[in-house]
């Protein structure tokens, strides 16, 4: 099947275009950039261009950052294409919910995609937490900005999301692993003086579990999760890669795919079986923190 | 049918009691409140008390602010009791969905209540919008936040919604009124210097639709939007209650109930036929503009 890339910048180059070129369920087709490219690949500046010069591509693929992804998605749905779409799904819930209305209306598959949750050691996590009751947990998300969105300015813009960047990759593990339901019920964001999303933030959740998300972490990076339960301790380690069961490795059924051909092996079946897959509670949760947290200002931050 | 009213503060005694009084549906039954009664009706200081001594009060309505709801809202559907909801229906997101979803597993019903879809002239308003096109549209919401919510502290405090607290019953009356769903593109958000919830913003949905909310108007209050359509111009004033077509009086199939007594009508009919109502859109574009909106530092704010 053909797809069109739209938004050829880091995220596309180092993940989405490598995973298109080993999948055995696409061929890119196209790409759509004001200045990226791929080797081979026709491009074009602008998605209408696209989608009217090649009516034999069925699927879109849009890796924007999440501002300008409405105008983009809405475009590939209403031109009856099959869309997947990067986390976060868009820069609102609002206009998700009216992305995913529009597939439903046009009979097409919407697939917002949260690559954290393929990561390898995931499937085996909820598999064991399954049944089983949380006590406590523990999430420390801590990475350095500079070293993976170097210069990319948008992150603090409003609607960026900041740290949640990142931190939405936690709570996309998070809702796929728990058992249950989680609510968020306190936050604490960190917004620098000169930006307009948060560099850090603390949520406190129901069932015991607290998150530390932080965008300032020089050295060693952390992207970690822990669990007390009825039955022991679980945790996730390097990003859901790494599954410990009461301090020891535990291997589970882990999957052998990367994050992103995971994504397109999915996003394929997605399209057989002419379904959908939007589920919005990360989002929501960001969202949810957006509105409850209290906010303290923090240092300037400069890339 | 008998229901027991929780937190008795000024919006119970000045809309929710005289209502009840005045309903064939309900009999007020019992209150549960720190501090509140009602004369001649049987006082609870916690609900689990309440709940455990009065098996024979099917239905409870919450008028708590948002942050405290969520475990009061949980108690009641847990001793299956069905549940009324004042606006906002919750302090998150998250929390309300949780809830959604534990009325329907028990079986009763959940109504999210949004007093301002009640006001006279909506439904007159939504008949007239239906099938028109809108070019563009304004909502100015200016009111007196000493007046009307004079000494709550709480409405400042992170989750307490600042001038979202009035904005939320705008947007209740907008998502109800248009003939399609909206979203929001950009926001700004005032916050005082002393305070974790906005005191003012303006919002910028799609559909060319702004909206201006300010909890600092002195003198008249404002409650009005204006719609441009391709057959006029539609103005609702008086939050809801008066219909102006091309500027001239416009009557339409007015209610002839107030707010506050055709939401207990509603949720009477609503537990007669074992549904729920929880439309959360007028919060997703709440949570959206705290999500998307950028944040500028006012003058302290002291009542």
């Amino acid at each position: 099947m053909r797809i069109a890339l739209v938004g050829i910048g880091k995220i596309a180059l180092d993940q989405h275009v490598p995973a298109l070129a080993a999948s055995p369920d696409w061929e890119l087709a196209a790409t759509v950039s004001r200045h990226g490219r791929v080797e081979g690949v026709e491009g074009f500046a602008r998605i209408e261009d696209m989608l009217e010069a090649r009516p034999d591509i069925g699927a879109v693929s849009l890796c924007l950052p999440p501002v300008p992804r409405f105008q983009a998605a809405q475009a590939v749905l209403r031109a009856g294409r099959h869309l997947m779409l990067e986390k976060p799904p868009g820069a609102t819930l609002s206009e998700v919910h009216i992305l995913r209305d529009l597939a439903q209306a046009q009979g097409v598959t919407l697939y917002a995609s949260w690559h954290s949750r393929m990561a390898h050691a995931v499937a085996a996590a909820k598999a064991w937490l399954a049944g089983r009751v949380i006590h406590e947990g523990r999430i420390t998300w801590r990475e350095d900005v500079r070293k993976w969105h170097p210069g990319q300015d948008w992150i603090f813009q409003a609607g960026g999301m900041g740290v949640f960047d990142p931190g939405i990759n936690a709570l996309s593990i998070l809702t796929e692993i728990l058992p249950m339901p989680v609510h968020l019920r306190a936050a604490e964001l960190d917004f620098p003086e000169n930006r307009q999303a948060p560099i850090a933030a603390r949520l406190s959740l129901s069932h015991g579990i607290a998150a530390d998300f932080d965008f300032r972490q020089q050295g060693p990076q952390t992207w970690d999760m822990e669990f007390q339960t009825d039955a022991g301790q679980l945790a996730l380690r390097l990003g859901g890669n790494l599954l410990e069961i009461d301090g020891r490795p535990a291997t589970g059924e882990a999957s052998i795919m990367g994050e992103y051909p995971a994504l397109y092996a999915r996003m394929a079946a997605l399209v057989r079986k002419g379904a959908s897959d939007v589920d919005l509670s990360p989002m929501v949760l960001t969202a949810d923190a957006f509105t409850l947290g209290s906010r303290r200002i923090v240092e300037p931050f400069v890339f």
